[in-house]
């Protein structure tokens, strides 16, 4: 009997490290795929919550929810996180047309186009704004163009996405500088307002909002900015070339409050041997007002929550302590991601790994990591284990805005990175709903994260030590 | 004058063999990114012609389509292929119901549930067929349950698509027997009908067809089959567990008529050098008849026309003869792929590469390939060029249904390999439509494809030989 005994400790310790971590892997996604919770939360925070910008009452319904759903877990702790966050509020929705006086007699002829305001922007007057528009594609042009043809004008910023870069977050950072410096730059040479191309790979009537800043803008200097269809700026593009002296209407209602009180939301489970050393998971619980924020970032908020059920469902009992940082703020402010690691620091919290999921709920492809050589081949090294599983992408690169403050120079930041050729077809838009997000891809994501969550937990972030792999 | 010219040469020829192929290759990428045709030609063949069912008025609409659109291409030849293809009519929409006696007195209670008929079945009787029901998960389950307890009952196929089963394609395959052989394997033990759960990984009222045999059964023994929508097969089987007397109804019109002509649309480009070396693109005209067949094949079909042109906008002069070839008949008898290979073989053609995309129009992620070791190392050789375009997937398996009967000992076949995560839940069912697939993920698969059709022109199906490395 004693025998036997020893042959089955032999056979056991003879399963090799990439033996056993394959089938912990593939528990996981099987798990993730049959029992995956992400889907059914998303559900309820998008349909039954739905946009939950910053400050408004459905981000704190966010707040209370996730952390009911947290603590039915059984995680070792969960609690919310105070932080002060911007409010600002919509109003009415947006109204704009396009004027254009006919040749000869006759009445002016207006045309409806469809904008939305920027968050963070000031209102039109309350009859709203008219004047003439200039088009332009960067701020190099409006320096051309100087203040003679711009003051007193409505610029319009309209350099498109660009189809032909691969990466169609590349694409994004080639152009949002219109977004969130445009009224700060129009605004030095007198213009009146901004309309800005929607960031947007697709033509389709659907304006899309985002942050926008005046920077050190005087009040008196501000100027009201919103976000245009890509449909109709091609339209008002092409009217331009026709008659330079068409005017532009728009009148929008929204308006910057007070900040208020809102709260990160965070659970547990508290680490067996080295409690100490924390590795995080998370996305961002906020969301832009116009959808039900269902990819950016309900998604995330739902993955990143699963990862902690997927853990336990698994059988792992993490030896360093995982959380799941559920980020308020992030599309408006980043209040919630700065205060999350201001605590982290205050109380000499050791954060070796953080992972961010904010990139959609499509199909994952796999990571990108910011972190040092050493640690960048340690997880070149686990690459094989996600083969089976169609996860290829282990690139170095940005994490996320949100676990962007906890950097360091030893430990390893990431952001996972799903298939985002659709993205921004949905970001920031009315369209960003549940129905776009699809159960079984937003449950490989899920495992995907969990899987790395795992081997982070195992191996830590210093290339494998002797003692480490005899140990396990 | 001349040291600059002999320079200049110099410095083209340093231009080593992977430098340019990259330059070839991001040309491709950015011309049908920002200049395609394939969402444009798929708009008009799911839109303006619509589902394109072998032997219909849509098939034929779609084939002087696609030849009319290749014809303005300029391309060497166009020309129609004739076959002879099965008809088979759907006739008025199916309706279907389960029955249950209530206990005690009080009328029959019916619920409607979704259904429709498998391509190839029969119809029911007139006035429908009514019957009891025995759900098994496979065949094995029906010889156990044997003729005493199956005899004049319907029987309901009811194992699932696996979730955990990473590759849509796999799972798929580990189901699909119950469709295309469920209706031989009830007859054998006296089953009066054949229910079978779709094939869709997502719970949703949507039924999907696709082809079923009665193989060499005497048509006296061939029983009406059908396929249930996954909700309503859930529905079914829980009513079963409580009430195993309940009756199944369903009543369907389809026919099978007798064969009618209809054609392959093929396109040539005729080599420079090596016209009787032939490389083909495809995919398949023909498509169920629920939805327009977007996905399956109207993608495949475009993207296929696209290479052609694409190679032209790219200014590449192929030394190979290269054909599209849009098949007809891929759903349901696969006689245009036949035909086309047994003409190929009566001309002596030599085929050395055949490419087929009929995986959906998503995100492409690789191909697979059907060929020998020699040629899976050349290949592999080439994989760097895709890293850009985030194109991974090179493995060895299945191409394609249309081009499998070229299969010879030294040619490559291959499959394009799109992300097919949600191709499931459209596959077959009436929401494969337009809306479904995106223009930019479509565009990204006809680039990849073209990259590859390009390379295996430039250097053959076999090693590169240091002529071929000098030449170039």
């Amino acid at each position: 009997m004693k025998r036997i005994f020893l042959l089955i400790t032999l056979l056991s310790s003879i399963n090799s490290f990439s033996q056993t971590d394959e089938q912990v892997i593939r528990e996981i996604y099987t798990q993730s795929l049959t029992n995956g919770k992400s889907y059914e939360w998303l559900d309820h925070l998008s349909n039954q919550i739905g946009g939950r910008l910053s400050g408004s009452l459905n981000a704190e319904k966010a707040v209370a929810y996730t952390k009911a759903e947290l603590e039915k877990l059984g995680l070792d702790k969960v609690w919310l996180q105070s932080v002060m966050v911007p409010k600002w509020v919509r109003g009415a929705k947006e109204f704009a047309y396009i004027e254009t006086a006919p040749s000869g007699f006759g009445t002016k002829k207006t045309t409806n186009v469809n904008i939305c305001a920027l968050g963070g922007s000031i209102a039109t007057p309350a009859m709203g704004l008219k004047a003439n528009i200039v088009e332009v594609k960067n701020f190099e042009e409006l320096e051309v163009l100087g203040k003679e043809n711009i003051e007193g004008k409505i610029v319009f910023y309209n350099r498109p996405m660009q189809p032909d870069v691969i990466s169609t977050f590349e694409a994004y950072g080639g152009c949002v500088n219109q977004r969130y410096m445009g009224a700060v730059e129009a605004a030095k040479y007198g213009a009146v307002g901004v309309i800005v191309r929607s960031m947007n790979l697709r033509l389709d009537d659907l304006p899309h909002t985002g942050s926008m800043t005046y920077d050190d803008l005087p009040v008196n200097k501000r100027i009201p900015s919103a976000a245009i269809s890509t449909n109709d700026a091609e339209l008002l593009s092409s009217m331009l070339k026709l008659d330079k002296s068409l005017k532009f209407y728009f009148k929008q209602n929204c308006k910057q409050l007070d900040d208020v009180l809102s709260h990160n939301v965070i659970g547990e489970i508290t680490g067996s041997e080295f409690p100490n050393e924390y590795i995080i998971v998370g996305g961002h619980l906020d969301s832009w007002d116009l959808g039900d924020g269902s990819h950016d970032d309900g998604a995330g908020v739902v993955q990143s929550m699963d990862v902690l059920r997927l853990l336990k469902e698994s059988g792992i009992k993490p030896k360093r302590s995982i959380r799941v940082v559920l980020f308020m703020n992030e599309e408006n402010g980043l209040r919630g991601g700065n205060k999350y690691a201001e605590v982290a620091k205050q109380k000499g919290e050791n954060h070796i790994f953080a992972l961010e999921s904010d990139a959609g709920g499509f199909t994952p492809r796999g990571f990108s990591f910011d972190c040092n050589d050493a640690s960048f081949n340690q997880i070149l090294s686990w690459k094989p284990l996600f083969k089976p599983y169609f996860i290829h992408y282990f690139e170095r690169g940005g994490s996320g805005a949100d676990v962007g403050p906890l950097k360091s120079s030893t430990n390893v930041l990431a952001g996972l990175r799903p298939d985002s050729q659709r993205y921004f077809d949905h970001h920031h838009a009315a369209n960003d709903t549940f129905e776009h997000v699809n159960k079984r891809e937003l449950e490989l994501g899920a495992a995907t994260m969990t899987s790395l969550i795992y081997l982070f937990d195992k191996y830590g972030v210093n290339p494998i030590s002797n003692d480490e792999q005899i140990k396990d």
